[in-house]
């Protein structure tokens, strides 16, 4: 079959590889249909990331079609369509049963990481049970490559985590697909405001598009002008969520200094390095810091959504690409913001 | 009437001054009987409150008498005995109702601070009705003096925030005072262990006396060693609750790391600098990192477990003196370690 | 002045009555601009309510201007436009402490119950610094009745009590005012779907106005074809939420047989007697039923909806009278169903 | 081997059976060491569970040693010294990722009531990682089976439904064996007042001894004098925490009326039958009323208590018994009052 590569660093390549078979009774092998492309994927490609060695099959997203599964798996069968969690569940370990998946003990964030990922023809995935999912009728099954990872990332290490509630105030640091997708999971909650930050218009537009109530292009503004302008906003109270969605030393200090007393700082953004924490202005606040790798607990409430016309999960995907033309689609991809990239929906030829 | 006087940066005097007078509606005005010594008036007396002005008279703890009430004052009159919270109330505003008393718009944590204070013969109390507590009968009043600040902060900041379950661990950074308030209500869920971690072999052995089920001396450890202790005693894991009762980097930072996945650090330390935040470690690890000022929302509860015998207040204390000592009783509370002093008892002569 | 008095079983009437004064240092009078009818003035007047005596002036809902204030009522002044709620709250009592206002042991509801109320050209408001509100500028003032009571008892008795969540079913049972008020504030947190139940199909037509998914008139259907309706429409579960928005046995005893496994049922209705509980089909369900009366403790929340044009409050008020017209009001709101009346706004002459 | 079946309505007999086998890759099979007899054995020899045929193995409680597994068992091997929960979890289904293990779509309570169980030599666990736990070193194996079932019970069902709070207060309605684990789970969370209530004194004496502060013997009381009784300890609100372990309309509808405003009722009991629900006098009450089937999810938190001595659980174990003589056993159960019995345990020949 063909599969994209991660063959050293900087450069990934579509390869020849054998189909994966059903190796443990809890394994499903999927016939993928969509898949995607991350930002950690870029990341995996800079070198970034010291769990996934070259020669690896990149992805942890995508749908398919069930084509194989091994004897203890029960809630899937040959020829069913699913679409693949990011994050591989075992169910029963510590971890598993308090709802942190991504700390499963033999599963979490392995797929296109420790193990072969789904931007390839087929894809093996352990603890199918409990990391696949069975796509409702009358869904758009193309889309639903966004509920891999995205959403729940921002669902979960953003609105969850951020308490978003009825009246709230919410700002947003980061409007690219996982600050957007914050934005989008937050209306669940009809929060009172979403102010989303970024440095590109184009995609504050978007935003506002997807019903940012106040978007701030923070590129060209000091510090303390951001922040004063998202006090005006609040009443100079600062906002009861802050969801980081960016992952650098900057916009976390920033993030901070935009919480209101007994606000939720949620970080959503990955970080390669220390932050400066001010406590010496936070001690007494009342806030809470939070961070999370997704654990996809919500998938079941998210396809609920998508099935009861709440949640639009095409509204990310602003490319197409044909399999064959992957290495294009990195490309794109690796070029967000000039292309006006958000999610790129991959089909299998 | 005396009082204890902020006179200048690192000096306090006893001053005559005149009797204060309810001067709103909802004041109280209070005759102490006892009253006791802060950290945070060492704070002050250092210079380091920028919101307390020379000339104060300090303290925001004590149990005394009603000596005269407000006209809207409706649930206590003179005569009565009462415990003073160190934090007003107004109950009204947007924080009271939100149970963040501690950032009350006309009230917080203002006694002996931006208003006269409990160091003296009689203090006037503003928002009586949320500020003072019936002492119930049949309790050891003079000890109480520790349910006005101490015993809802280890509370709160500390074991509430940490959310401390049982069968949970817990590692508690700092036996002093506020550490053992917060190893003393954390016994409160029942966790399967609570680590005491300090420089002093004295404040551990009270530790071990209150309950502690292992102690760390940290002072000749390497980080390193600090952080296996811990892991060792937690199956490799790491704590579900860090309580920082410290307030400085070094110990802020290492709390980090002693955290276990999906853990909480609940800082009650009054840092007065930034610190490092290792996002780079915590990003994926699903924590949360809590800070708040007392509100002191939880006395009424401690109130019951004193009446119910679940709670001795008096552990705490150390050292009695009588109010015309206290200044001594700073030289004694100052040097706390040096004469193994927790709380001090101050009597009214 | 004039005032609406319930002069004995059966009858109200308008009578002269002395303007009320400033009693306590607590106290606001208001002079009332709007005022409304609720389902319980309707019972007062049938004598089911023991609690109030012939002679009380009725109402419990309204918006006004302060005419004077209490020396130690610190909120509010003079000339402020405020909106009445139905709960007085002394904020300090244990209950209010809790949140539980409706139990505040020196208020709750008491106005046009115990003590004078709202239907009159002016009210004495008690501990008015908890139980007055400020009108937010640019809010459509007289429609803000609505959120003196009924809004915030569907969102606090309907809604929050049955943990409405995104992608959960709700059923509500009754599409009465108070109903209606839960449906249109379940939609501040997505589930994926509400279904409205009542005899009447004017009102299940507002109910798919106000955005009802889906509408059972239940008046010729026998109990079974009702539960058969619900599973149909739910995957053959029942619903997560029951709201009970009725108050008599049958409806109550039905809301029972529409709960999924795991789900709440929230009553809303006002019980006049003792309904039969089906232990032996539910102790094995995992249900939880709860029961309220309105706190009031989410009108500013409410307010911060209206200001963020996220509720039209106006959207339950369906006819207007004069003041000197409300015993016509009466007439009219206790045919409710006859005149499709939900809600009628009374404005002072 | 030898194994006690549920012969016909009155009798059950041990009869030779086959030695159970791997039926599915999911499952194990265990060689018990130790059982014991739950009041739900006695219901079913009663023909009181429709679900439970004559013929059937009963007992859903016990402990053993790993005789074979299924080739997807990951969790355990033979050898392995395990417990047995009551409960079967899939851990994948909808239920048992809610936390909602008792309404396993293919598990649940099965053991001894749709499939054989553990009153035999051997049994057939399904879906063996979730059903069974590790035992860990150095706790006393044989008293573990109180936590197949009755501790579970009553913390589930009982205390955390009962929302058991420090400084709360709680009557239990029943003091037999999940009464009284109710009681000493309850203990975890530090409540100021526990009030047994039981019309046997040597129950309540046990209870006492198990740390109860008060107890009522309501055998001979009006129900009046039992409210009273209850209010005149809680300074007449009656508790935060009522748990109703028993299981007939009578004490379900008292325990209705010991309820604070605010307060949880927690029905643990096995209802066969309606009970009156006094609606009239709960509506405006802001009470819950919750329902539980075991789910076992607390399974890991207890044994952690049992592994740091924060729980005793042979403090129910009051018998002991040969396999040989189970029907014996069944006899003493089945008189349980007349023989002081709390759980019996029996271990294998």
């Amino acid at each position: 079959m063909k599969a994209l590569i991660y063959k050293q660093v900087g450069q990934v390549e579509v390869q020849d590889r054998p189909i994966p078979q059903v190796a443990k009774p809890t394994d499903a092998v999927v016939k993928l249909t969509k898949t995607t492309i991350c930002g950690t994927d870029l990341h995996i490609r800079k070198g970034d990331v010291a769990t996934c060695a070259p020669g690896r099959i990149l992805g942890h997203e995508g749908v398919g079609v069930v084509e194989s599964v091994g004897g203890s798996v029960s809630r899937f069968k040959k020829g069913d369509p699913v679409l693949i969690s990011c994050i591989s569940s075992c169910a029963t370990c510590e971890y598993c049963r308090r709802g942190m998946s991504s700390h499963c003990t033999t599963g979490g964030w392995v797929l296109g990481n420790e193990i072969d990922g789904t931007q390839a023809e087929y894809v093996r995935i352990p603890h199918a049970d409990c990391s696949l999912y069975a796509i409702p009728k009358d869904v758009d099954e193309a889309s639903l490559v966004t509920l891999s990872d995205i959403f729940p990332t921002g669902l979960e290490c953003g609105v969850l985590n951020g308490k978003v509630q009825p009246g709230g105030t919410v700002v947003i640091v980061g409007a690219g697909p996982v600050g957007l997708a914050a934005l989008i999971t937050a209306k669940f909650y009809t929060p009172s405001m979403v102010i989303m930050l970024d440095t590109d218009d184009k995609r504050l537009k978007v935003a506002e598009d997807f019903g940012a109530h106040a978007t701030i292009n923070s590129g060209a503004m000091k510090q303390e002008d951001v922040i004063k302008a998202v006090q005006d906003l609040t009443d100079g109270k600062g906002c009861d969520t802050v969801i980081e969605a960016v992952g650098i030393p900057a916009t976390f200090e920033i993030s901070q200094r935009l919480l209101a007393p007994g606000g939720v700082l949620a970080n959503v953004g990955v970080h390669g390095t220390k932050a400066d924490l001010f406590l010496d202005e936070l001690w007494s606040k009342n806030i809470s810091i939070t961070t999370r790798l997704v654990d996809a607990t919500t998938t079941p409430m998210l396809l609920k959504m998508v099935e009861a016309k709440k949640l639009q999960p095409s509204q990310l995907i602003t490319h197409k690409f044909k399999f064959s033309e992957i290495e294009k689609a990195y490309e794109t991809f690796g070029k967000a913001q000039e292309h006006g990239a958000l999610k790129v929906l991959i089909e299998m030829d």
